[in-house]
């Protein structure tokens, strides 16, 4: 009985974020392959084909993953409530980032489990644009052939849940609170506007300049996704910033 | 070095056997599945459509896979050589036989470097038969939602080769968490010269009251402590002060 509670509660805790999938059928196929595991919260930022013949006759049976799919335009939305966004990624970029194997990650995901987490997949060809990395807290890496790289998306996320259920499963116990810090994280909206208070305010300090932002705000963001601020935190380092504006205004 | 050698011995001795495929896609997409986690050797059994263009399609690079596998008639045919039969089913049989989990499966045959191994994967729409069944000295099973427990046939390769994969690095050393790059990280001098400069930075903009300091610096300082800032990374936070108090003055 228990078992089945953890279960219940973390297969709603977590969701799968698709970013432009170009091909209708991974969308399906990724449902097919979240239900398979337990998994039902799918999010599509701008699917290219959706809904589409493809993607019902992928999911073979998974419909009901597609019909609850919530679609937005641009992935701050889909990140709506999370407080720990992790970045699937074949790209390794040149800023540092946390980068975890699925083993450990789902390891740590269910040693913290009052975290609301979003697993963000990009684009098939592309993967995540640098503005949207600069939204996820960590990145998890799927270690592939190094000669041949290119893990079907679907494939990739089957992956994830299917480490994510055994990794339930595995759990015998209630699981116990780990997470040191007792005070509530902000969540991914609190951090969006945050950034955007931050990035006007080094506008006004004459500290960014819009023609050449060179990667700035992308670099502020990882140190402050690194840190995984409490809302207590979040309100300091907006009061410093109204402090800054009134000073200088 | 002794890394590759166990990789390459692994991959060699793992073979990965489809039971007449119906759709020439899956087999494609398994092709795919398999080289992303270093495995070469494909055999299929009666396939209906194959060679087919949707399966070089789906193997998306994989072709070689495609092109070295070999087509047998019946199954007995394909497991030549083998050892150690593995079948993965999702229709439980009446006969006793030993079910593996993936991570127990996979953690035996790690133990057991010399034997030569396939994983046999029925039908799409029917499994594997009896008398197939009966050829394999145990069973696999994947713990999928019992009320969705249709898993896409390159799907179930694709976690049974991660797996594989996964116990075959863990075996040289575990993954560690690790930066994607390895930028010089801030010393302990240099922190505390920042701190300095964001305390007076503080004081000058009229947030930090040196009568009623709180706990302001304290709590900063494990904000940024626990971020561990790079040196690039403190070069910007002191870049941001400095411009702070050129517009201050």
């Amino acid at each position: 009985m228990m078992r089945l509670i953890v279960l219940i509660c973390d297969n709603q805790r977590v969701r799968i974020v698709l970013v432009e999938p170009t091909h209708p059928g991974n969308i399906g196929a990724t449902a097919r392959a979240m239900k398979t595991m337990g998994f039902f919260r799918l999010v599509l930022v701008s699917p290219k084909l959706f809904p589409h013949h493809e993607a019902t006759g992928r999911a073979a049976g998974a419909d009901d993953v597609l019909e609850q799919a919530v679609i937005v335009d641009h992935l701050a939305e889909g990140l709506s409530g999370c407080d720990w966004v992790i970045g699937a990624s074949a790209r390794f970029r040149t800023l540092p980032r946390h980068v975890y194997d699925p083993k450990t990650c789902v390891r740590t995901i269910m040693q913290q489990p009052d975290r609301q987490v979003a697993f963000v997949f990009g684009r098939e060809s592309s993967g995540l644009h640098n503005d949207e990395l600069a939204l996820c807290h960590d990145q998890i890496h799927i270690p592939t052939n190094e000669n041949f790289s290119s893990l079907n998306l679907a494939a990739a996320v089957q992956i994830i849940v299917y480490e994510l259920r055994m990794a339930m499963l595995l759990e015998e116990k209630p699981i116990q609170k780990t997470y040191s810090k007792e005070e509530p994280l902000a969540t991914a909206e609190q951090m969006s506007g945050f950034y955007d208070h931050l990035r006007n305010t080094l506008i006004q300090i004459d500290f960014l300049n819009v023609k050449q932002p060179k990667r700035l705000m992308e670099r502020l963001q990882m140190l402050f996704n690194r840190s995984q601020l409490t809302v207590t935190e979040l309100n300091i380092m907006r009061g410093i910033l109204r402090a800054m504006n009134k000073k200088t205004e």
